[in-house]
């Protein structure tokens, strides 16, 4: 019988990263996410489709809104503008997710497969850009160009962001990386 | 007993293309890349270490050259600058390979795992060249940014230059690329 699980999903993700940082992705099953977090297979995969989707969902939700905020962005905004407001107007997802979003990355850096996965993921997310940037009439190189900027300067500022040392928050330090992008590219 | 072989390691490289385009990067051996190259299995093994080396053997290469360049450019050298010179000092390595390189990346976009492997080895081109510029005295973000950038760049040039359509040498449509980088980036 299903029954109703209150945070079903936060914790077998919560459960996952546990299992993947003390024994490593390779090695953990569903069914021992499942009874870290006390809820059974069925539970799991009522919210994902095997273990790796649990640190790969939000790219996902991630594509579809920058994609979204690009496809609809104001007319006359410069496409390297509509990517910088996409990028900023997305950083709500990561709201109380810094130490999540740490020991994501660590499981990830642990494990080749991961290390793929992220990279087809990011390849995706650019891909996904340019097309929403093509589509308003962005031409190419300049749509390919803009959008491979803006996923360079996310995934630099989200280390940066993840990185302990570090006490801005993700939108100022993406903030921060366009100006240093802008500056860099202009040889300075 | 060995023999020396004439030119077996680009006909191997040609014969592994041509299998690979016929029946699949999977489905082919390196038996068969043998047979079709004319020469043993043990010439193969002599050459690349797997029938995926064959694919990139040459951006390990690619890498050394651009590492190279980076960390020994000339003082003061803007970093974006010495990145630009390191690819488009690079190009002669394509010269004469135009139908190979097109036929490799047909290879590639027809295999999830190889393009995988492909982008494992383009972010590893970029953190090399960021080492290098940090090397060099650049700070971060700036050098994993101007990494970046010009992987970016060079990835869009490269598929440009594939092109059928495309007439224009690779070197020059790095120079374009660079260019329109440094505009879009402006918000022009």
């Amino acid at each position: 019988m299903s029954r109703w699980e209150p945070n079903a999903r936060g914790r077998l993700e919560q459960a996952a990263l546990e299992l993947y940082a003390e024994r490593g992705y390779d090695q953990t099953t569903v069914s021992e996410i499942a009874q870290r977090a006390g809820l059974t297979e069925r539970t799991f995969f009522r919210h994902f489709t095997d273990k790796r989707e649990v640190l790969f969902w939000g790219e996902s939700a991630l594509h579809e809104l920058l994609v979204n905020r690009v496809a609809n962005a104001p007319d006359g905004e410069a496409p390297i503008d509509s990517v910088q407001a996409a990028l900023e107007g997305a950083t709500g997802f990561f709201d109380g997710r810094l130490e999540h979003s740490r020991r994501r990355q660590a499981v990830i850096a642990a494990n080749t497969a991961l290390q793929e996965r992220e990279l087809i993921k990011l390849a995706s997310m650019s891909a996904g850009i340019a097309e929403a940037l093509r589509a308003r009439g962005t031409k190419d190189p300049a749509a390919s160009l803009t959008a491979e900027a803006g996923v360079s300067v996310f995934k630099i500022a989200f280390e940066r962001w993840i990185d302990e040392a570090n006490k801005r928050d993700l939108t100022r330090l993406i903030g921060d990386a366009f100006a240093e992008l802008k500056s860099v590219t202009a040889g300075r």
